[in-house]
């Protein structure tokens, strides 16, 4: 066995437009890279958390890629212990599933160093437990499950849970943009309403059945109309200043919609090629530019398989 | 131009258990007959309507095949008149889009008289018009459009009307029973709340998304798992007597689910070949027969071509 792996785990879009807490994809970067190594002694040791500004707990029972593994091990029953390293090369908080890769790359790390005795619907429950640890116990398996399985995935059911990956066309292309405002994801989810009216959830399960038909069909047609949500979106967009504009912004240049990703405050874009990604980039930054607002892009295609071995 | 031509056009389901409002499918029977003849006196004249049981209005004005009509031939500015004679060969009231099939059935039939000026997307409008006649006004373009286009349609958006066909699974077969109890469409509509839970909406845009993925890959399992109406069925199946039971007896006997036709009272199941729907159209006429219960039976593969000419 060896000692010694480096993984990536991929950044992942959640609520993708009306596809609120059931659709999201994984990309090829940005995303959390993690160093797994074997001990003798027994337990979990984060002995370094890079570019986390200081943000993340290094006690393993605190920490989402610590917990993972945690859970994993006493499942497996494993006498060794494990090192970690984890370099953030992704913001924290941005709404770009940051603990989920964190979470995905800890027991994706383990599994393949152990010679894959899992499989990644056998890895899944696991990166959820870790997940956990930042969403107050509450289980939302849309960040994990497409950074665990790239691609387009849907939840149709987490209890039991059931996750599903769809085609896509290929050439689809993701922008990102995060501006540097902090949102808590507590508050996020607070403003969203218990209730919605009738007729709204059915204009949501309207486009949401033709963005799903969309994505499998690549009717980029279709799936531009579908990028509509008429019931998150509006309330939580309210708090990310700018993202009218931005929004506004990205489909005058040429995206076919644009989003919160997660629960903000980036805000993502869907392209048919690269090219229009760029101009799309250009655009939302000119935006933000000159609301001063720093930010980061990030252009890149669908991630077709989640995470990977690096070294 | 021929003076006279005669069609038939299917009966419909809708609200396709998580589908509330967006999706329907044809069928191949039971439907309506329409024979149009061309006049020289301007005007339409509806001369006779059988097996309505008395119950349809012969006023052109006040009739659904009628209205949809005199809105084409206003459109299209016609000088001739017309004389319709309806043979309702499916049961009124019973959630099978009756209504809707004689509206696509007079428009279908003026349409191929006349050499095809318009296409379906241009009948569909017409179509719509009569049967707002039969839902106070208010539009509900599921029906007209799985009757018009045949096969598995949805409705993402009713303003602007867009309609999308999506695939399905070649063997799929549809059961239907409908009960001979009388229900209203509008109390139907009444007794649903107008506003649901986001954790309810969320779980049933998850099953749409699934229901729609699995048609389109026939991936039959998943049809079955997302076959799920957590939000109109549970309140609506309460009026129907036997609704339960039926429905357990329907995936007892093989079916991938059940739910109800649109607002009722007939109750459709999905199987995957023509014996399975045999097997659960007697499970469910079973029920119905314990319960005293008068009812039809109608066993149907999927309509791929919506209404035809007969003669």
């Amino acid at each position: 066995m060896r000692k010694e792996i480096k993984v990536f785990a991929p950044a992942s879009v959640t609520n993708v437009s009306c596809g609120f807490d059931i659709m999201g994809f994984a990309l090829d970067w940005p995303g959390d890279e993690l160093v797994l190594r074997i001990k003798k002694q027994p337990g979990v040791v984060i002995s370094k958390i890079t570019n986390d500004e200081g943000k993340l707990p290094l006690d393993p029972y605190q920490n989402t890629a610590g917990f993972s593994l945690i859970s994993m091990m006493n499942e497996l029953e494993l006498d060794h212990g494990i090192e970690l390293e984890i370099n953030k090369k992704m913001p924290l908080g941005s709404g770009l599933g940051s603990s989920a890769a964190s979470a995905v790359a800890s027991v994706f790390a383990l599994n393949e160093i152990l010679g894959r005795p899992l499989s990644k619907e056998g890895l899944l429950p696991f990166a959820l437990e870790g997940e956990k640890i930042t969403s107050g116990g509450k289980i939302h398996a849309d960040n994990v499950a497409a950074c665990l399985y790239g691609g387009f995935i849907i939840v149709r059911s987490l209890n039991p849970l059931e996750i599903f990956n769809i085609d896509y066309p290929q050439n689809l292309h993701c922008t990102i943009i995060h501006p540097h405002i902090e949102l808590r994801t507590a508050e996020m989810r607070r403003i969203i309403r218990d209730n919605v009216s009738l007729s709204d959830a059915v204009q949501q399960w309207g486009n949401i059945a033709c963005l799903v038909a969309g994505l499998i069909k690549s009717d980029f047609s279709l799936i531009e109309r579908s990028l509509q949500d008429v019931i998150i979106e509006p309330i939580r967009s309210k708090v990310i200043p700018g993202f009218e504009e931005v929004k506004r912004a990205a489909i005058g240049a040429g995206a076919l919609g644009s989003s919160i990703s997660g629960s903000g405050p980036s805000i993502f874009a869907l392209s048919t090629a690269q090219g229009i990604a760029q101009t799309t980039a250009d655009a939302m930054s000119q935006i933000f530019n000159e609301m001063e607002v720093k930010h980061d892009i990030y252009i890149s295609k669908i991630n077709r398989n989640g995470p990977k071995i690096i070294e």
